[in-house]
């Protein structure tokens, strides 16, 4: 096999940033490539194989696994998993985070096996059969839906991500944690949802003139709710009966969620058995005692509904050690509750200089967006990060911008550039820039 | 709960086609609703739940289950499987196919466990640090990747649909056959996509001018082995480590496959191994005695790959009964290996009069693209069709189209237009208007 020789040095028309950023148009040129050809050999793990690759390896002397009904991923993939705190308490199973691994994924959609889960009683079995959607309060008829009739009604479907209010809040601690990307940034996933507008049920049950607010009640044992503008219900909300083309998975509601596009995922209420219509919203826990920004003065924001415009570098991150010099591609996601993505910018020099990255089609609004850019490693300790800009013209704040606005005492709503600092043994570390 | 009384006679200008077919504005104006209100009341299945929305039901009374790593369907979804043939004997296991449940799904996304599997000698169970790539034959640089080296390399996503040559061939069958959509059209799905693109690492092999065709092999048992145009594999081709996010299910190819969006499944060779450049094709088995359009007059139609633009019709189909009169969203699916779906039109009369259906945006080139239409079923015996435009003007023909210019000897590639013939009932059945 050739070792790299073409393009070991860069011209420095090929730079579009300091410490390495490379322009765009490398990746359709296509150079550079040697250098991770080069990299191929030696990341090569069995010399022997390299030498014979048409060796005819064990799976290909014996039939293969037979037919399955419902596929499952490779046994070598175990570690692509959700993270979660083990359950000290018998009484507490089930509350808290499992969260996605958006180190070891790529694209934009996440596979439901893997779609983060924020539960504040566990995951309840529900049948189906039974579970029916109430909708009442301030409406001229009260409807009552089982899932069947649900099912009968026009849907859409939409590429949406949900991120929870409290994703990234680690990074609110004074000093930068040993975490990896699951860690701090993995409760934001991004599925396929089909179901039926809000406002398709709510102009069948007539909304009174005094109608403000819609409560939204889940059917878990802590009967979770959240007060949500009925402007809201009325413009993109969907009564989700379907992710990734299936039903909801039961740690996403099953059999039916609430889904608001955009909107903290604490409000796209899972298990959905009621929405009631009110003047004003019901002052719930999970909108007073949390899910509120605490600002440095004390004070605090409440309803504050859409996730900030926010990116993560996802590839390299920490656990992903970078194996020798040369070629890497910088990966990441980025996304905004307020629409689409117009730009990210990557830097490999801690924010000192920017390039933009490209971004891949089709950029949808409120839907995470795959971000890429080519990047070469010269072995020295670089920093690594991401800068999104929305379509509304938001741009991620620095985390010292961040501060000074908010303060970091709150819990929710971080969304603050992070930082990679990558060490010349090529291992990244979460770092305040 | 109030019972439809509203629009149950619609307005001749709600009329878009024959028997039923309504306006697509029906969507927006969010009339008519009321029709399925009232069958929300007929589907219901318990009353006393109905009577008492507000029950604490059992599943809120209780803790519920707590986190897991990768998660799984509802156990009440136990139906929304593959299906396949049991296996008659040990040394056939895994040939065959296995076909995703179409009726079940909507959206565009079919989730990783659900996507079909057409499999020659099962699906071997590949250890990815020992599996090799290797590109040869006639390059200037032969060369080999191991799993992590391909990963270095920049990547593109892109959502695509695969479908098998042999879909829907059952419908050659002189008599329709009393089958459902899985049975008939299963063997297509739409996935995330992602990998290196295979342009990139042929440039970096440096492909012969001589070279015309790539020879794709596979590293099961069968070595499934494919010829593809050079031109093919220097547009489009990706090299896919990736599918929905995660790394590509052991029945797709993990851990790594050839994708050619838009060219018939077999083509987009799992389990990839190998990859040869050559100056002819190879004439595999898959590519003259099988996969080969067999004409009326006994010749056959060879190396014809993109598949033909098509649509059919999930709900209603075979096993999902109507439960009386009234509003029914017609949904569906429709594709081109050629490009983007520019428009699908349903019929409710057999092909007498058309409507157009609402495409779901995003509409991409060679991915599937969800069609819906409404209905409003009088009770009378229907014949449902959906026939599909795609953007190079290419028209779905009809069956008897389809019969005089290829006859109904093959069984590759049919893409007439489908037929579900309601009864009075609510049954569909397979038929051949």
């Amino acid at each position: 096999m050739r070792k790299g020789r073409k393009h070991n040095h860069m011209a420095d028309a090929d730079l579009a940033a300091g410490n390495g950023v490379l322009n765009r148009r490398i990746f359709l040129e296509r150079a550079l490539l040697t250098g991770a050809a080069g990299a191929a050999g030696a990341a090569g793990a069995g010399t022997d194989a390299l030498a014979e690759p048409l060796a005819v390896s064990r799976w290909m002397k014996e039939p293969g696994a037979q037919f399955t009904a419902y596929g499952q991923p490779s046994r070598f993939e175990a570690k692509v998993a959700r993270s979660f705190a083990p359950a000290a308490n018998p009484a507490t199973l089930g509350i808290g985070t499992a969260r996605t691994p958006v180190q070891l994924l790529t694209g934009m959609i996440t596979p439901n096996g893997l779609h983060f889960d924020r539960s504040h009683s566990g995951t309840p079995d529900i049948d189906p059969d039974q579970h029916r959607l109430l909708i009442h309060g301030l409406v001229k008829r009260p409807l009552v839906f089982t899932m069947e009739a649900l099912a009968r009604y026009p849907m859409e479907s939409r590429i949406a991500f949900v991120e929870c209010g409290g994703n990234s809040g680690a990074l609110n601690a004074p000093q930068a944690q040993p975490l990896n990307a699951q860690a701090i940034h993995g409760l934001v996933s991004c599925a396929e949802w089909t179901g039926v507008r809000l406002a398709t049920l709510l102009d069948e049950a007539g909304v009174e003139l005094s109608a403000k607010w819609v409560i939204a009640e889940g059917a878990d044992a802590a009967a979770m709710s959240r007060s949500v503008p009925l402007a809201k219900c009325m413009d993109d909300a969907l009564i989700c009966l379907y992710q990734n083309g299936e039903r909801v998975r039961p740690s996403n509601g099953y059999p039916v969620r609430l889904l608001l596009p955009g909107f903290e995922g604490n409000m796209n209420v899972k298990w959905l058995r009621r929405l009631k219509l009110t003047e004003g919203p019901a002052m719930n826990k999970d909108e007073t005692s949390k899910y509120t920004i605490l600002l440095k003065d004390g004070k605090a924001w409440q309803f504050v509904f859409p996730m900030e415009v926010k990116s993560i570098i996802t590839q390299p991150s920490p656990g992903l050690t970078l194996k020798g010099q040369g070629f890497y591609e910088i990966s990441g996601l980025a996304w905004s509750g307020k629409g689409r993505i117009r730009q990210v910018e990557v830097s490999a020099d801690g924010g000192a200089s920017w390039a933009p990255a490209a971004l891949q089609q089709p950029v949808l609004p409120k839907a995470v967006t795959r971000f890429r850019a080519a990047w070469r490693w010269n072995g020295a300790p670089a920093v690594l990060q991401s800068r999104a800009t929305d379509d509304t013209g938001m741009v991620q704040p620095t985390r010292a911008e961040f501060a000074a606005e908010r303060g970091l005492r709150g819990l929710y709503h971080y969304n603050a550039i992070a930082t990679w600092r990558i060490d010349e043994k090529g291992e990244a570390i979460n770092a305040y820039a």
